[in-house]
């Protein structure tokens, strides 16, 4: 008889508790432990890492169709959902993280924009293994079955060995059917950016206002990149580190003259 | 005759338009360019790299006490402020981008959660020379005076020297009168994280709440640190770059078993 717990999963995502793309991660895990969800009651898309310090939280426990442990929706963002699963909800520390699974890509930079990122990073903030999953899929109702069966594989994976000490996963999945994805990718983040192109508007009262739109600028053609490895049918994985220290630039910068 | 044009510097913060800390970074700045203020029009601490996807945008001009060219407060988010200043506002390409100074430290992991940091590293997403810059005080009339004269100090040899592709800035300057602080030291950041500790309410119609509160635990020993320098009585300066990729973690993670 196997006395040793199941493994204990904190469930979250950016796109509200209520996202298909979070329920097909709860189904994903189902088989692998105990599944504890706690994710945001409204869409939180673009939050970064912010945290609510000047707000009160909110938690309201939720009926899951899937066989879960317990649920609750917050009314803060992924990275307090986080905070307060582990602080306040679970009995003890949960030996995996996983977000999303993202509704559009959270590939090269759009990892520091994104929620779903953001849980993971805080989860290994305080040392929990932990993944972000995303769909480069934006629909609603979107095909989560490759992505759901990726999530599985890898979640599996990092259950099983564990991740390096301040690391988490940023895996994106390309939208293709599941036979035509020819594996997974250890990549590194692209280089790329937001070519913003605010939309100015005037209200009926004749005040400006502003909506943010803009093209994915990928200047970066390094086949070692995540985009590279999606357009090219693969699951990128990349490796995140929340040490943000340019080692590199230590030398030039001790060669100021700073007073 | 010289014909080059004053450096153009773009100034904003977090803790919005009306501090304090942005005021002093203003006037530190005044001598090395023509400055242009796109600032938030509440405080926007603890909102980490967010953008604002699903809400419009305001920008309203504001008076300013010292003479910069133009000033604008935003309703969103530090980094919303950049991307809104680059597009819509500025004529060209700024030559600088200063945030701050924030009223509490932005050292350790904090930059993580930070808007002013993230409006820095939106900079150096968009390829221009960002330098974040916080005082550890959070006092709402702390006093500035040696920040600002290590913002004016740091900010001139930015503009003189550049940053490489990539790297912006994280300043920090400790609670200390000038004379007593002992110089710049270039740091890694330190590993810390917050002991997240919500404090749990009741509120009048009997439902329960949280506020978010908790201990930042200094773990990391390290003598490069941020932290420890900050401890010892210098200005600490981390060169900070936005590719999250942990490099060191490609190979135990190309050894796995993914299908």
């Amino acid at each position: 008889m196997n006395d040793s717990p199941r493994p204990l999963i904190l469930v979250t995502n950016d796109d509200g508790y209520l996202a298909k793309g979070i329920r097909s991660l709860v189904d994903a895990m189902l088989s692998l432990g105990d599944v504890v969800v706690v994710a945001p009651d409204k869409p939180q898309s673009g939050m970064g890492h912010a945290v609510t310090l000047h707000h009160v939280l909110r938690l309201n426990a939720v009926h899951y169709p899937a066989a879960v442990h317990q649920a609750f929706s917050c009314s803060g963002t992924p990275v307090d959902c986080v905070k307060l699963a582990i602080d306040q909800v679970l009995h003890r520390t949960p030996d995996l993280i996983v977000s999303g699974i993202n509704h559009g890509s959270n590939a090269s930079t759009n990892i520091l924009y994104s929620g779903t990122m953001s849980a993971a990073i805080e989860g290994a903030v305080e040392g929990i293994p932990s993944i972000g999953f995303s769909l480069l899929d934006f629909d609603a109702d979107a095909d989560f079955t490759a992505a759901a069966h990726f999530a599985h594989s890898i979640a599996s994976q990092v259950l099983q060995h564990g991740l390096e000490e301040g690391v988490c996963l940023n895996v994106n999945i390309p939208k293709l059917p599941l036979s035509d994805i020819h594996g997974v990718k250890v990549c590194r983040q692209g280089r790329a950016y937001w070519e913003d192109n605010f939309d100015k508007r005037t209200d009926p009262s004749g005040k400006e206002y502003y909506w943010m739109t803009g093209e994915y600028a990928i200047h970066d053609k390094g086949e070692d990149t995540d985009e590279f490895a999606l357009a090219h049918g693969f699951v990128s994985m990349v490796p995140v580190q929340y040490d943000l220290t340019a080692y590199h630039a230590f030398q030039r910068l001790n060669n100021w003259s700073l007073k």
